[in-house]
């Protein structure tokens, strides 16, 4: 299927693309897939990907249906630094949940629950997209960052389906402020606190039952 | 549809009850239900709903197919009292989900996201077979239960999405020692600590977003 000869603007080409690239960021992960590789797979130059969405950050989040671009929410939520950390970001949470944008992110979660690529998507999307910004912005230690950013992960979905998916009361209806001041300090804790020592002694590794081996 | 005259120990008897508790727990909530409404819908005595199921609490248990009774757990979670208590939630909680009984409870999270009767089914869960009893047994106040279970709840169910469903690293493959050592102390706050005073202030009130009204 010849996809090149198409006019810039056409939606067929745009479409072409955003295919190729949910299937190369789900097959391949974010850092993975490559601009060039999704080009040739929809059939098109690499320019027209650029002049269509940008950079692959914006193609990632296209190619997701992401409610919005965490660039335009989180430096508010890290630039500060640690101090208040927690409950910023709830709250940036709280707002994009409240917002219409809301039922597209509890439509990616629903679907990343329900299908293997959706769930790998939504990985990437946390990895690539959140955790990078915060490791980077708040100097976390990069050798803790992954486990603090599963950590308020653990949190931050919990929270967003307990309160919009399944409106456990009384969640469900708290104001915003009463949630930021409920589970601020947990994601506070999560951030900036030290975290505890893994299992070292032989009694831990041997009670222990590690997933995913 | 007669449904009367089968003898006890019928399939067909004991899934028609099933059924018939299904829809009342669904439409009415736990506490709405009643035995004797269910066995009226199923064509049967009340007496063989009690010689089949045993209580109303373990027919809800078997018609929202929960992968154990919580009474079998709980006890040695909350008995002990608060010292301690959310190591062992969070322990009890690992040792279910990485036993066989995991997969179902998966399948419990993925249908409550796709179906509006399976939410309500857990949120009755969380509120009949757990609040209830960690309530009860803690001795929490009455009127702050509620929301300690229920930020509980958020903090465990992003758990296990993230750890067992989205499986995002390293929480996946963390020992169940470690993941204790790190979420246990939010439950334990969640559970223990004093709630912060809810919104009481003029501004508080105009700021914030109240879902559900």
């Amino acid at each position: 299927m010849a996809r090149t000869g198409r006019r810039p603007g056409n939606q067929d080409t745009r479409e072409a693309i955003l295919a190729a690239a949910t299937k190369a960021f789900a097959e391949r992960g974010f850092d993975g897939a490559s601009i060039r590789q999704i080009a040739t797979s929809a059939g098109v130059d690499p320019a027209l990907v650029h002049h269509y969405f940008g950079s692959k950050d914006k193609l990632f989040l296209a190619a997701m249906n992401a409610p919005l671009d965490p660039g335009t929410v989180l430096p508010k939520v890290f630039e500060p630094g640690l101090d208040g950390v927690g409950e910023r970001l709830v709250r940036a949470f709280l707002t994009v949940w409240d917002s219409p944008a809301g039922s597209t992110a509890a439509a990616l979660v629903r679907s990343a629950l329900q299908h293997e690529w959706s769930a790998r998507m939504l990985r990437e999307f946390l990895v690539s997209q959140i955790l990078r910004r915060a490791t980077r912005t708040l100097n976390l230690d990069p050798a803790e960052a992954p486990k603090r950013a599963a950590l308020v992960a653990s949190q931050m979905i919990g929270l967003g389906l307990m309160r919009y998916i399944l409106k456990l009361e009384p969640l469900a209806s708290m104001t915003q402020d009463d949630v930021v001041r409920n589970i601020g300090p947990t994601i506070q804790h999560y951030l900036a606190d030290p975290l505890p020592r893994p299992d070292v002694s032989n009694k831990s590794v041997r009670e222990a039952t590690p997933r995913g081996q």
